[in-house]
């Protein structure tokens, strides 16, 4: 009980770190309908604990304001109406002042219920909220970079999450043909997508030790890669030409030499670094132009323990779909992933913003496959 | 001199005191395109002065920040690029406080140069800042209303700006047929859509000496007139079908009584009031359920001298068209009226949100007819 | 009696003879909302006369078809549902063949009626049931221009309505300030909106006794008029832009010369030729950039005795108002002019594709200001 | 050899049998972007055998019209440019006869050519051709159900294309867990998307012998399968609020009972028969309320000689993915099928409108999630 009232203690503060950087202006803004505001995480990531937690088990409660849950709760249709997701960006009250005192009083209550009576059997709803609560920090990240890097003037923020240099050499590493089991085992926390262990059947495949550099990016964009359809999906092309894209996300071509926004400001791309902010579409031509392959996110698990991962979620050519034996929940909790199975692509893997205990290789992140906002880059495969 | 530096720093301050009352956080936001952010508007109009006036006049002048003029011009396409007006609620920087300090860095420049060698044939330009500053301060009293009238909990705000009940008895104003003078003649200031004056002939009328209330407005209303195609324009009927419009702006139903929210709150409606917040459409709708027509901005001109105006901008049955021998000035100057002259319509009088000498009844305010979040009213005629 | 009896037949056969070179195929479809497909014309003015006359005046009359109400009813919101306008293009039955059936059934009823004993209070709706399709006959040389005019390969499409060059030499036609009269005079036939004859005053003018030439309109293109947002209303520069305009409809550049489609096929323009299809938002510029202006409806009205007009519809800068004393009729028929008395502007004059008699000097025409597809020219004033 | 001649010649006249019902005006429209003009088709199954077998193979043809590869080519990138898709259904010229003739002309120059000297390496283009028009014989027969059931008075059309009632008990197929063959392995004729046989691991399923019928689709239509979220995707959910679905395409509820456009004209529904004409996101909602689940294509593939398929494509859980191996084909024959793999869900077996020799247990269909004009039915798995 003491490691997770630290644990939850720790993601509390942990996700509050994460703004303190900013000023209140960009707190409430949602320039593109996947960015919600800051704030909202703020308040989202809190009213998940007083929703499923506080109010129905802890009889001292009082519910901080009744409001609350019409405003914060994102998209359980199970637990009322909510605040439709392209308006998150024009409440400008509550005040982030109003949130942080809404956080605040959360925290304490739970703490208070983590002290002394709290039931057993609300343990994995607890777990079910802090991991909730880290994966809202991730989504801070991206959409903090996001509000930020479309700002005029570009402005610094101060994060540790930074990307590093892969320094070692490329090799590919090679899966036998045969059946291979897939999904979480242990009893340790995971989320319901990835249970249902099974057996697969793979091929014989080879995957890169590396992820894709900012050089070999350029070199694709240099050799034509956003003028040639033939390296694209019939929808991935349609994308680029209605949005006249031409490099990866936050890239900007200053006197003529590719810039992006790193969250220093604008900056050089620097050629070594793992390519980022890339939309399946793009990860998937630029190895086509390649002459490769994204992996299945199959041999991605398969062949995770061999390469060091996490810098970056990996795009895979598996659709996101459930496993065999996958069941949604009753109620709410229910919703947390099953509704979303269906015109998503796999994501495998960690970023520098994913919490540390939140990386594990049965995770299958998922995105729309146009999207780029996310902390994405390539892993090739043959 | 001393009367315009005393008129330039108290519409200065005047634009700061209607801001006062708001949290960082209602300064940024656009909810829709024709609200622009509050703190945008505080900026534009000082940009104004160091745009025409003290960067190419006063020679020791130093530019705050160059990027500003590209932020913050608003639809001046001779005087550079600017952002475009969708985007102006994504701007989290500058903050507010920044655009506090630029304010004060240009109201101290221009009082300097007011105290010593402002030169004479600047003063027109002076006049025309000042009046587009009392310009933007009525439209920041029409933003703020929108921004805060859509919160989710109505919060107040406190404003010395309020409608009061017109306490005399109907009457109608006869106008007897003949040529009349039209437009500006004294030599005040006045924008350029004013001068021309000129004569026109005009058919026996007679005009309203009162506002429409929200008593006969709530009349109309459960006559059926948001149902009934032929009291609408058709374009007007397709607007309010598309829209599901029912009611004015900021009016909701609650446990069947019309409630509406008048910046103290969602109160009942009162229906001694002037009805305000009505479309042109509207407007045009409530007449023709009538049996009257709204007056033509002619009309009114002549009949202004004998009823009592300036609670609410009233819609006129005259589109808005340039009068005889308007010319547009040279130069960025010479967009501030004539690019407009298309499908929008001819409002007269004043609001209680206008500056109090900007009040003339010359005066050609003008919006598009579907609009609703101006402070504008009914007067009849036949 | 005989007189309106034939002009009855001569003008339904006239509707006839142009669609006579149309293929099948080229009576369904709807490229743009405001574009109608031919077939519908053809029973659209055909159900005119079933509904307002035939019908209920008629006794023996049987209905052709219950469902054609529904189907070729085209904006009379009083005369019960009908197909929702963008959808006219989407209905193959009842067929060509049909429709005409239909057309004939529709006019032998007529004559037989107006054989015998048709009522004399009847002749209003019969003379504008006679005028209504004559207003089709204009707007189905429009719609079939833009539907020939817009396939890959220009048919050719046999017509004598041709422009001519006029070959005279230009003057300016001066009219002295003062009051004049205005409107529909005599007792011949002619639309609500140019009845309530008045006085109006105008200031000293002088008009153009020629129309604008294309090859004066090459010049303005070639001098950048669409390139310089100061000869633009704000609403016609963001029109150009967003549709991305350089030229009036139909016009193409075929190796560095222009071109147009003329019906006859894809030729080069015509320098000596009044220009033709342009928006209100273009004639408007031309304008600006000459120096000069567009006449209002007045100011034409009362100087076209004084120049030859006829071949093009003349924008004028008038918005289309009301006259005084304008009243709408009770029922459909009071749906003809009024409730599109908004946002569009006035032209005057008539086109080669009028109905002789539908020509007069107080005859408004009116048009939204962004549409190019009629049959438009300009004549200019200063 | 004659074979092929005799596949081929029979294939071009079944095209044109499919189309003998209609009128003139039904082949030239294209009533939503997924829907093709009748003509579009009949021109575009021509032109794939002159692109790809009579131009570049036999040296005596001469190109019927070079313009016609603009126009009707359908998504073949690296053949030129096209006509975009939303356009086809305003080319009301070529008309149907030219369309017919340029039909007559290259049969006519293919069966010249099939009679001596055709090389034999081109067998492979012919088979896909005849194939290629196969699949365009089956859209035809989608889109003129569309067009015609979208008609006012809902015209009947004559087809032997009849869906029939299953006649069977119920039951349950058990497919042990284990490792099975999936995809094409003999050397007939296939389509690039089923090569790469592989093995696949399945767990343990049962499958039903039997599809959904109309009988039990409204029980969940009455059950409020519309109207509670939990049965649906997030994005299906969406979809039929924002598209106000209450029932499958073609579906009218008439005096409160279901009827349905079935081509003989609108008739009440028949609830023995298999319910069709439902998008993925509906099959998947009615197997979640059931409590149960779709097959996925491995499962289907592997149990499908145990039941009887073919009256409707059935909706697998399975999206559409690439093979292990899958490579595309150098230049325009490439883009078959490999730039569509991606947000799309495979639908197995065949419908009544699909070609004898086009059913096979390996061919894997695939449509976006939500469109329903194709015939598609539900088969359960758990």
């Amino acid at each position: 009980m003491t490691n997770l009232k630290e644990k939850f203690a720790q993601t509390r503060s942990q996700t509050q770190a994460l703004c303190a950087p900013l000023k209140i202006e960009d707190y409430s803004i949602q320039p593109i309908i996947d960015v919600s505001p800051p704030k909202w995480h703020l308040a989202h990531s809190t009213w998940f604990f007083e929703q499923f937690i506080l109010q129905p088990h802890q009889p001292n409660y009082k519910v901080y304001n009744t409001d609350f849950a019409y405003l914060f709760n994102s998209y359980y249709n199970n637990v009322g109406t909510r605040v439709l997701r392209p308006n998150r960006g024009l409440m400008t009250r509550p005040t982030v002042e109003e949130v942080y005192a809404y956080r605040n009083y959360v925290t304490a209550a739970m703490l208070d219920f983590l002290d002394f009576e709290f039931p057993s059997e609300l343990i994995p709803v607890l777990e079910l909220g802090i991991n909730h609560e880290e994966q809202h920090q991730e989504l801070l990240a991206y959409d903090i970079k996001y509000i930020l890097g479309n700002q005029p003037f570009f402005p610094s923020y101060e994060t540790k999450a930074k990307l590093s240099v892969e320094n070692f050499d490329l090799e590919y590493i090679n899966i036998a043909e045969g059946v291979y089991n897939i999904g979480h085992r242990s009893d340790t926390f995971c989320f319901d997508n990835e249970l249902g262990a099974h057996k697969v059947y793979l091929n014989t495949c080879s995957i890169s030790n590396k992820l894709v550099t900012n050089a070999e990016y350029i070199e694709f964009i240099e050799a034509g890669g956003y003028t040639n359809f033939n390296y694209w999906h019939a929808e991935g092309w349609d994308f680029i030409q209605n949005n006249k894209l031409t490099a990866p996300l936050y890239w900007h071509k200053v006197n003529g030499n590719w810039h992006y926004y790193d969250q220093t400001g604008l900056v050089p791309v620097n050629k070594d670094l793992p390519v980022m902010h890339v939309s399946y579409f793009e990860a998937f031509a630029f190895a086509e132009w390649k002459g490769m392959r994204l992996p299945t996110e199959f041999e991605w698990e398969v062949a995770s323990n061999h390469f060091r991962w996490g810098q970056l979620w990996e795009w895979t050519s598996s659709a996101y779909q459930p496993y065999p034996g996958f069941t949604k929940k009753e109620g709410a909790i229910g919703e947390y992933n099953g509704k979303f199975m269906v015109n998503q692509q796999v994501l495998r893997g960690a970023s520098i913003s994913t919490a540390p205990n939140h990386s594990r290789n049965t995770y299958r992140n998922f995105f729309s496959t146009q999207l780029r906002w996310l902390f994405s880059g390539i892993r090739l495969a043959q």
